[in-house]
């Protein structure tokens, strides 16, 4: 569900699997129509054309084992809407960014999968996305509801389609690991413009950067979620020339087109657990209010 | 010193008195001959056409009893130095934004009068400035070196000119309202585009205003600096419809003109003179590198 970057490298990925039938349902026709008539094509870090079932119409669904959204986060809640009838015996499998998707999912359906992932791309045009990066994919059961051994069926079909994924009992440190590093770099781009090394290389920036980590750490360990890595190492790797220091973070390219950004799903997430487990988080709300406010000033008041 | 929007409102007010001789300094050639040519003209909220003598020339200056700089915080610095020797027996005030105006004047000269001033305008051509919004200024002596007395003389000035003032034993309260007010609300319209007003009817940003306020007036208390009034008091005053709801902050302005910003005089200052009396100032650090981090983008890497 959702096949724009993220969703069509698994889409295509696991359309080559002989023992997998894959459908993409995407509410983009121009896109759907495309993958029908010539396939999904991806191309880049992989070359790759996949032949998913594409529609629009989430009615034609075939019930499914397993569902993948991929969709931004503020769509979580009409994709699963739509297409829960399709996994009414199934497992609904998450790999978008932020928080409170798995949430969303279990309003509508039993058995839900928390997971994270770290490849990347871009939509070029109808049935044809851009692989920017490789990179692994953890999964994790929801709830007791869901048995890791389905977990693990999910992961290796991933796997064997070449995108590596691993099943494991608690996925939350991963999650939050990328949650951290998106929250306290993605903003910062967003609202100054700069691209994520130049962020890093500015040490005002840098420090609000770690302020942000801090307070995105200490809701995680106030969970008892324990961290698979720093987030701290991420950011300085990805800081490197030789790997995304001309990136512009994904925010400041919502926010350069004007689309609504996922900071509610981010930062806001991180406040919203601050909340609840009595964690202090101004420097996120902080952010959180002032990408609010550039998302406010594209309307007249 | 400095005959922008507010300098012209002093200056042009002050030519009027027969008891004063003004001269303007300003490095504007067009509007220096300008002024020359056909006076400094004010229209608005006052309509005047003043004739003071204007200059680009430092060493044009004749001794003076007092100056007051009106430059923006940054170029504080060059003016003075410029400026200086006309001023070996008189008194310099600055109504200046910001915090460390007066710490720069006095490298320079040995009489430094502290000021706040409200009036505001806009310099529309050489010659001519809106005056937007008229308004008190406040006066004080910088340290023991300026006699109250010479304040009182000053003040008495520009009341008589039309630009009421008055002299105080210690003006740092309503400079620390005014720099309050600015640091919590210029830099929240820069970021975001939006408004005064509308920065205020959103209920995130407005408790981000008022995290910043509150560390502002923690550092305030720390110094011992009693501010004649709330300001939140100015805030929710200024975004009602009638006032100043559609005004985008001069710092928005410099944003949207890709000028270098008084960030540093206004967010800087606090943060500087928390760091000094230990009071911490995390959102108005963040605040700061987040518009530091703007003006970066403006130039490439």
């Amino acid at each position: 569900m959702g096949c724009g970057a993220v969703g069509s490298l698994f889409a295509a990925n696991l359309s080559l699997l002989d023992d997998v039938e894959v459908w993409a349902f995407d509410l983009a026709q121009a896109h759907v129509d495309a993958i029908n008539r010539d396939g999904l094509r991806l191309s880049g870090a992989g070359d790759v054309v996949g032949r998913p079932r594409a529609t629009s119409d989430a009615a034609a669904l075939p019930p499914c084992d397993f569902g993948i959204v991929a969709t931004k986060a503020m769509h979580t809640e009409p994709a699963i809407a739509a297409t829960a009838n399709a996994f009414a015996d199934g497992y609904v499998a998450t790999v978008q960014n932020g928080l409170g998707n798995e949430e969303t999912l279990a309003g509508h359906v039993e058995r839900v999968i928390r997971g994270t992932t770290f490849p990347a791309g871009k939509l070029l045009e109808p049935g044809h996305v851009q692989w920017d990066v490789k990179g692994d994919t953890t999964f994790g059961p929801y709830d007791e509801r869901t048995a890791l051994a389905e977990v693990e069926r999910l992961a290796d079909a991933c796997t064997r389609a070449g995108m590596p994924a691993k099943a494991v009992a608690d996925a939350r440190g991963p999650q939050w690991r990328k949650v951290i590093f998106n929250a306290s770099t993605n903003p910062i781009g967003a609202l100054t413009g700069l691209t994520h090394g130049r962020v890093c290389e500015r040490a005002d920036l840098r420090a609000l950067v770690t302020g942000l980590v801090d307070e995105g750490k200490a809701v995680a360990a106030a969970q008892g979620i324990e961290l698979d890595a720093d987030p701290e190492g991420l950011i300085d790797h990805a800081a490197r020339k030789d790997v995304a220091y001309d990136h512009k973070a994904s925010m400041l390219q919502d926010v350069e087109a004007r689309r609504q950004t996922e900071i509610d799903y981010l930062n806001g997430g991180i406040v919203r657990f601050g909340g609840e487990y009595g964690v202090p988080t101004p420097l996120n709300a902080a952010i959180q209010a002032l990408v609010k406010g550039v998302e406010a000033s594209w309307t007249q008041s």
